[in-house]
């Protein structure tokens, strides 16, 4: 069971708690006293199990294959101010609206003494939570509304294992459970699109020492300016410091700079590549593509939205139900997306919003701005000191209403980067797992990426076996 | 707790029992009252520590820690026949002589009941068990002594889901948990290690249509007929049935044949690739090589040991403490890498000597062949079958005495291959779990060879916790 109690530091009236909110059908505040009341058939239910031999070894398989099922939404944090409770609860429709996340609030003034006598009472029920969620949804014939799951999306691959967005990196973050394999995507000077992060080469290819004298005069190396076949006689290596001619690691610890030998790919064969382990494995794992420097592309005479929706449509991505997100940080892209590329092609994918803290993103932050951005977008992908300030301190974690806003709007939130590197933690965090935990259930966020995939993959699991 | 009991068939008086046996200090033959005594001080200690306010929790913590990292070798095959109990414990000793496995047979004339009562007192103190293991651990400064794990090879990388040997299946065995990945190794045109299942090219590239007329007389393209800059021009594919110009895969389930973009790979490369990884997970997955077809090299005129062996020298491979098995069918060759090869090159590593179902084999199968294989060999590698007889039925499993002997010649043994694809899972066992149950514990090995190493890691890995 995960619940925190952190005391309160003097003079502060604020209490924190984490604890397994009630995954009913609250559609509407309800107090303590009616949770009570509310609890007790389902207490029976799990009696009546027991006494028909089920033994509580079945009924903990059952939760705990619901807890994988309903993912770690069933746990939300769970907040009091002063006497009041508030419980967040989002939920998904699966149906007709997918990834529509709704949310319900339940308020109760209350006293210090209700609030714990409640966790009591949570931490008690909690296989009863989960056994009557499952029932539920065995038998709401009329609804199939299930709870979210909280996602992983590796962040270029397992990108803090092996050079970013190799199909190695890829087949790796994919074994570690991802839910999402993220890619970057550029295009090429004869129009393939290739998976790449930065417009330009050196940081990641030996691009310099293969084709010196083909730099621009702002001394960089521009995938654009190279065909595919060019691209393909480069060697990826691990990221370097972007000075040209260096070859010293941005991270050190991470795979060693000129080792092995890998090469780049075009989008499509990294789509085939996840299909055909989807296919292998019997799993669903999504792709994460963004569309890089958009405005970039079409100085350059290209429509890469238009070159990368074709291709998702051809390899089947389709709906709002298919696992995509199309992101990109052009919130001009995003509308030119929506309104003209994807009613085009005829197909309506997920979007996402990249937010950046810089001032062209600022009135997108309010509740005005996040309801006309919910016009064109799905999601969210803010920098992640946008959600829980960076000046934030173990005692006081400062967070941001941005999930809140966005979740209220009908948008998901996958902030960036979570780095467990040295140094790359914030020193409100004890370590990268307390990180992932503030994001995830006091934050709220539905996603993150990570370049560390099997850390967040591995901490929502043990969540998950935690609060069974 | 892991225990099952067969019941005798008919006209039969065999039982065979699965159990966690006692991971203590015996070394001779011990009756079951003397266990029974044996288990009072443990008990003991465990009372104790919880009433130093270490509660429950942490000592399951403990005992999970603890399971991983003496894995499943802790728990041994349990066999009673008529009134014996046979209680068989292998244990290493990771001090002068690593891997050299010691075992030790308790035996103990006594009654069913009696049986029976010692299951359920094995059932009761498995924390204890494992404690106490613990403490030894920690306390017998005079010894190092700890169980060996038992292991998962990836048999030529996660090749159930990914092409075979492509650094992709690679990374997806490693992040898969495997303990080592297999390289099968051939020799190029110009002398360069490839790493290569067949001598012959056709059933994993498109060497039939990218270099048409390069078949020998009998249809077949040889590795190595190419240089290694040719070779970097196929495309590897998924498996496809031997006969030349057919795309029909050998397994259908596995990835697409022709999907994506995959390379061939030098044996430089991989380690690289895996010493690599084992910096940026601080992990440390070991390496499997294999010299193939030597004799063929050799009227080739090419020495591959020699080649191999110094290649694993450059990258640190020089004792038998190093994660290295080198393999090889050829008996003559293991001779001459144990007697001239390693010496030549100032190393000790460990070998394997593979065997087949076949006539060429049969002398090594007795206790004399035994004890002369072992002059040369650390390891087995035997096909499955002559361990657990292909005509076993779920009731009747009949097991071979290869392990026993080797065991009993300090040899390690590592059966291949196991694969849960459709119709590849033999009859007597009722699931690919089932299987790895019956060769891990039942049969006694040390490790499999697999295509499928996330399912022999979850399986060990969910053993290792049901016997806590």
């Amino acid at each position: 069971m995960a619940t925190r109690n952190v005391s309160p530091p003097s003079g502060r009236a604020e209490h924190r708690w984490r604890a397994v909110a009630f995954p009913g059908t609250l559609t509407k505040p309800m107090s303590i006293d009616a949770i009570e009341s509310a609890l007790k058939p389902y207490l029976k239910m799990k009696q009546d199990l027991l006494e028909r031999s089920w033994n509580d070894k079945i009924v903990d398989t059952l939760a705990i294959r619901l807890r994988y099922r309903l993912g770690s939404q069933a746990t939300r944090a769970c907040t009091a101010r002063g006497g009041d409770i508030h419980i967040h609860i989002s939920c998904v429709d699966y149906g007709a609206n997918c990834y529509q996340q709704q949310e319900s609030h339940i308020k109760s003034h209350t006293s210090a003494a209700k609030v714990s006598s409640m966790q009591k009472i949570i931490s008690q029920f909690r296989y009863v939570f989960l056994m009557s969620a499952l029932l539920m949804a065995v038998t709401l014939s009329g609804s199939t509304r299930v709870y979210a799951q909280k996602v992983v999306v590796a962040h270029r691959g397992a990108s803090g294992y092996l050079p970013e967005h190799t199909l190695e990196a890829k087949a790796m973050a994919y074994a570690m459970g991802a839910d999402y394999l993220e890619q970057d995507v550029v295009m090429t000077k004869d129009d393939q699109l290739l998976v790449l992060h930065d417009i330009t080469l050196e940081r990641t290819t030996d691009v310099a020492s293969r084709f010196a004298n083909r730099a621009r005069s702002d001394g960089h190396y521009y995938a654009i300016d190279f065909t595919l076949a060019e691209l393909r006689q480069l060697r990826v290596n691990e990221g370097v410091r972007e000075a040209v001619n260096t070859r010293s690691a941005v991270y050190p610890e991470r795979f060693p700079v000129d080792a092995s030998s890998f090469q780049l790919n075009t989008l499509e064969e990294e789509i085939e590549f996840i299909q055909g382990m989807n296919k292998s494995t019997g799993r669903d794992v999504g792709i994460y593509p963004e569309i890089k420097s958009p405005e970039f592309h079409r100085a350059e005479g290209k429509d890469l939205s238009t070159a990368v929706i074709s291709v998702l449509k051809r390899y089947g991505y389709m709906t709002k139900q298919h696992k995509v997100f199309v992101q990109t940080f052009s919130y001009e892209e995003l509308k030119i997306l929506h309104e003209e590329v994807l009613p085009a092609a005829g197909v309506s994918l997920n979007l996402v919003q990249l937010i950046a803290g810089e001032a062209t993103y600022d009135w997108m932050l309010d509740a005005q701005g996040m309801k006309e951005l919910a016009r064109y977008a799905d999601g969210l992908g803010p920098e992640k000191a946008m959600i829980i300030d960076r000046d934030s301190t173990p005692d006081d974690i400062i967070i941001s209403d941005l999930v809140e806003l966005a979740h209220a709007n009908g948008m998901q939130v996958h902030p960036y980067t979570f780095r467990a590197d040295e140094g790359q933690v914030p020193h409100f965090a004890e370590n990268f797992e307390e990180l992932l935990d503030l994001y995830y259930f006091d934050a709220n966020v539905d996603g993150v990426f990570t370049d560390f995939p099997d850390k967040a993959v591995n901490f929502l699991r043990s969540k998950a076996r935690t609060t069974r």
